[in-house]
Formats: structure tokens, C-alpha cells, sequence
């Protein structure tokens, strides 16, 4: 199939990638071209503009960074809907506004071309490995026609509902993964300042009902001190903007997701945006004078 | 062994029927006679205060409500101080202030009398099945002495450091509990008032790193509206409370644990005490207009 992938990224690059060792055509642009250098060597076609990217291609992928990113590489003088013929379809992967999402995909369906909302989690490794989790939003007869191109990029696929539902999802998803990380940062530093051995609270709670993921995974790092990423703090950041941005329009209370996304804004702020967003463990430090360390 | 076990609620009751089928011989004591009925039927001797239990035991376990309750079992006029002879053990698996168990544990050690902290989580089935989780703290000797007992009641069994260090860890896994129901229902209400269905949200998450024991089962619980406990509102509601009551000792921000605190006193104060905790979801949708439901 001739394929289109906009956005060459730590993570773009490598699902682009795995289609591409899947034997499909594959057409690519990025904005800064000496992203596009590996994928070229691969047998990627380069292309001079989104618009020319879409015109090659059968289902066009997107994978950038932001909203407004999202809306220039489809909207833009040279973008998407400029280049994409009726009938094919724009799979946006990044990580944007569930309601801009949902302009978009009404834009794109006057001039007749489909859109879904196809969000991931799940961090380079995983876009490296082809097992991403991916969310999506958009018709189901769509999501059935690209199905077997999202089975090369990820593993747990899930259909949601109508287009905006991967992002609602997604943005879900970072609600309930930074709150864990803010509760388990104050499981620590309760532990700690009671002269407990946090490692041993992990360890203990990992076998019961306060067990999960995060406690496995960003507990161990958070103990270890290791902030690299995993998943930046500035990009959490910005998906929990969209949160905040989304219970704004809909009129919804979320103090939880407020408190972690304040404690988002103050580690980008303190010029720690490039490390892992449990760096939110440093402020939660800060205010209560106590550092987690573990002798085991 | 000869064995005491004062306290026969819906927890107490199964524990000690545990270690009565065992083989041990088991001397009860129960504010309210009558709760002993079923034990007694079963070969347990009735006791009519804590002072004779722990006259007539190595090994005195303690599992009421809260920490007055456990001063006054221990301290009280006719409390296992008063019976408890040089070398026996006592064992709290209440949950109650780690300070103040430290303290019982200084007056019983006064007259030569070892005590552990040994509070479960795992609920009412967990203990008739003996698989509670269980968390000690306490001279390490004194652990292994009681290990094959703890045996009888629980599976994920964890010695975690000195006194006090096990009811530590139980208000480290009450935080992180509370925090992590909230944050889901904070999900639930943002997928909800963006018109997409919760539990497709909840079945996505599932499988990322939004994933926890909370999602599997609290969850589900959530979106089924089945408020049937569990774990009584008023019960994580009295663990929150020791949890700020340590919070205001140590001298250490909990932001995240207050939030959920404050929901709790707010679901026993409408009278829902009795519900299970995941009710605070309730609250979260008085709060935002929303309530949250699934079409599957």
C-alpha cells in the first residue's frame, strides 16, 4: 500500500520504520529534512511538502508534537487537505486537543478524505519494538482498513468510539498516570520522613491493591533517583495542558489532575523539562523538606 | 501454640477461626460477647477480659477498630498489660497511628514485652481465605517467632522495619489507594463529559502503564455503580485521618492524600460511611455536573 508518515521524531521515526519493514511504500516529510536521512536509506521517498506527502498516499500518518503543529501540517498553506485525494484517509498519532481533533476531522470529511485520532503510549522502546499501545477515534470501518498498519507499529489496539475518542483516551491516560506518580512520590515521602525504608513500602505494596504499573516501573526509578526519560516531563506537561484546557471547555472539575499539572509547569519551569516527568518527586521533596532514599 | 485473639469483627473473626484451624488453642476476648459465639462453637475459650487472653497466651494478636481502641485493649484498666507475662508478644493488626504504636510498644517492652505491628489489607474475603497482605514491624526475631502465624492468615507477608514501620506502610498504602481511586474517577468523568464511553477508556488503560489493581477492580466496580463494600468509606476515611494526623507530626506536605481525606469525610458525612470507598466518585460527580456510565 502507498503509505504517507509526517513527522520524524524520536518516536515517528521508528514507526515509520517498522511499516516500512512491513513492505509497504512509504512517503515522508519532516520539517527540519535531515530527520527523514535514516528512513531515505531505508527506501523512504522524501517529499518537499505534506500536501505532496498526502497526494502519494492511500492512509497518511502524522506523528508531531502538538496541537497547532498538528493543525499546520493539515491545515497549512502546503498541508494535508491540500494534497490528500477522496477517499483516503489521515491517521493523526500525535498527542492534541480532543476538540481540535474533532474540527479537524470535520474539515477534512467536506473535502470527502477520513480522518482518525490514533494516539500512543508506551515510549520510544515500544515504538521501537512495534508493541505501542494505540487509542483511536474515527469511523470503525476506517479504523478496520487501517487496522493492519496499526498491528505494525503496536499491539494493544483499541477502538474507542467517533473521532476524538483516541484523544479523550489518551488524555485519560495521563490523568490517571501522573496522579499515581504524585501519590506514590507522597507514599515515599511519608515513608521516609517516618524513617521507614521506602523500598521496602514498594515492595510490600507492589503485592496489593495499591499495586500498578506505575509503582512497578516510575517506583523504581523515583527510588533510584534516575530521572531519565521514559516520557519528558515537558511532554506530560503539555498533554496535561490539554486536560486542563478540555475540562475547561466541558466545565469539569479535575483537582487532582490540576495539582499534577501544576507540579508539571514548576519542573518545566525549574529547567528539568528534558528529564521524566516523575521529577515531579523533586517538588514534592522541595515542599516538605524531606529526600527519598532507599539502602536497599 | 497457645494463642489469644482479642477483637472479633468481620475481620478479627475469620483470622482467629484461621489459626483456630490450624491446631492452635485460642483464648478470645470480644467487647461484645456475643461476637465470640461462632468462635466458641468452634473450640475457642472465652476470656471475659484482654488482661486474662494475654494471662493465657505466648502470642496475644489485637485486631480492633482504631487507635483508642488499641490503647485501651493494651492499657486500659484490664488490658493485656496487666496479663501479659515476660517474653510473650502482643500483635496489633489494627490499623492505627504509627506514633502511637510506638509508644505501646515502649511500655509493653518496659515489662519485658515484645510487640509487633502487623496491619493486612486485602478485605473480608482476603481473610477467610487466609490471603491477607501483611505488614510488620518490629524486632526481626520476634517476626520469625510469629511468621508460621501469619502463615495461617495471609499470603504477601512483609517485614518491613523497627515498631511502627508496618502501620507505616498500611497509611502509605491507604494514600496511594484513596489517590488512585479518585484520579479514576477523574478519568471516568472527563471520558464521560466528552461523550465517550468509560469503561472502553478503562479497557484501553488496562493495558498501558495507566494499568493498577485500582483499574482492574475499583474500577469496574465504579462503572457498574456497585457501592457495596469492600472497604467501608468510614473505615479509609479513619486511615486517611491517621494518615494527616502523621502528615501534621513529620512536618510533610500531602497534598494529594488531603484531597482524597477531605472527599472521605464528605461521603460519611451524607451518611454513605457504610458504602464502599469508591463513593467518593459520587462527590466527583456532584462536583462536575457528570455522571459517569457505560453503554457496555
Amino acid at each position: 500500500m502507498n503509505i504517507g508518515f509526517i513527522g520524524q521524531g524520536i518516536m515517528g521515526r521508528p514507526m515509520a520504520l517498522n511499516l516500512l519493514n512491513a513492505g509497504h511504500n512509504v512517503s515522508v516529510y519532516a520539517r527540519r529534512a535531515e530527520m527523514m536521512a535514516d528512513l531515505l536509506k531505508e527506501g523512504a521517498l522524501a517529499c518537499k511538502t505534506p500536501a505532496q506527502v498526502a497526494s502519494q498516499s492511500d492512509i497518511t500518518f502524522i506523528c508531531v508534537s502538538d496541537t497547532p503543529d498538528v493543525e499546520q501540517v493539515i491545515m497549512g498553506e502546503q498541508g494535508v487537505i491540500h494534497g490528500a485525494h477522496k477517499g483516503s484517509v489521515v491517521v493523526d498519532m500525535s498527542t492534541i486537543s480532543p476538540s481540535v481533533t474533532r474540527q479537524l476531522a470535520g474539515q477534512l470529511m467536506e473535502r470527502g478524505v477520513y480522518m482518525l485520532d490514533a494516539p500512543v503510549s508506551g515510549g520510544e522502546q515500544a515504538a521501537i519494538d512495534g508493541t505501542l499501545s494505540i487509542m483511536v477515534g474515527g469511523e470503525a470501518d476506517i479504523f478496520r482498513r487501517v487496522l493492519p498498519l496499526f498491528e505494525c507499529m503496536g499491539k494493544n489496539i483499541v477502538h474507542i468510539g467517533d473521532n476524538g475518542a483516541g484523544q479523550v483516551t489518551k488524555a485519560c491516560n495521563q490523568v490517571v498516570i501522573a496522579q499515581t506518580i504524585a501519590a506514590i512520590g507522597e507514599a515515599f515521602i511519608l515513608a521516609t520522613a517516618s524513617g521507614v525504608d521506602p523500598a521496602k513500602v514498594r515492595q510490600a505494596l507492589l503485592g496489593g491493591f495499591a499495586g500498578s504499573r506505575v509503582l512497578e516501573s516510575h517506583g523504581d526509578r523515583m527510588l533510584k533517583r534516575n530521572f531519565k526519560p521514559g516520557f519528558k516531563a515537558r511532554l506530560h506537561q503539555k498533554d496535561m495542558r490539554i486536560v486542563m484546557e478540555e475540562a475547561h471547555k466541558l466545565g469539569v472539575a479535575l483537582p487532582g489532575a490540576a495539582m499534577a499539572a501544576g507540579y508539571l509547569n514548576v519542573v518545566v519551569e525549574q529547567g528539568k523539562g528534558e528529564q521524566d516527568s516523575i521529577s515531579m518527586l523533586e517538588l514534592q521533596e522541595q515542599a516538605s523538606g524531606v529526600t527519598v532514599s532507599s539502602k536497599i
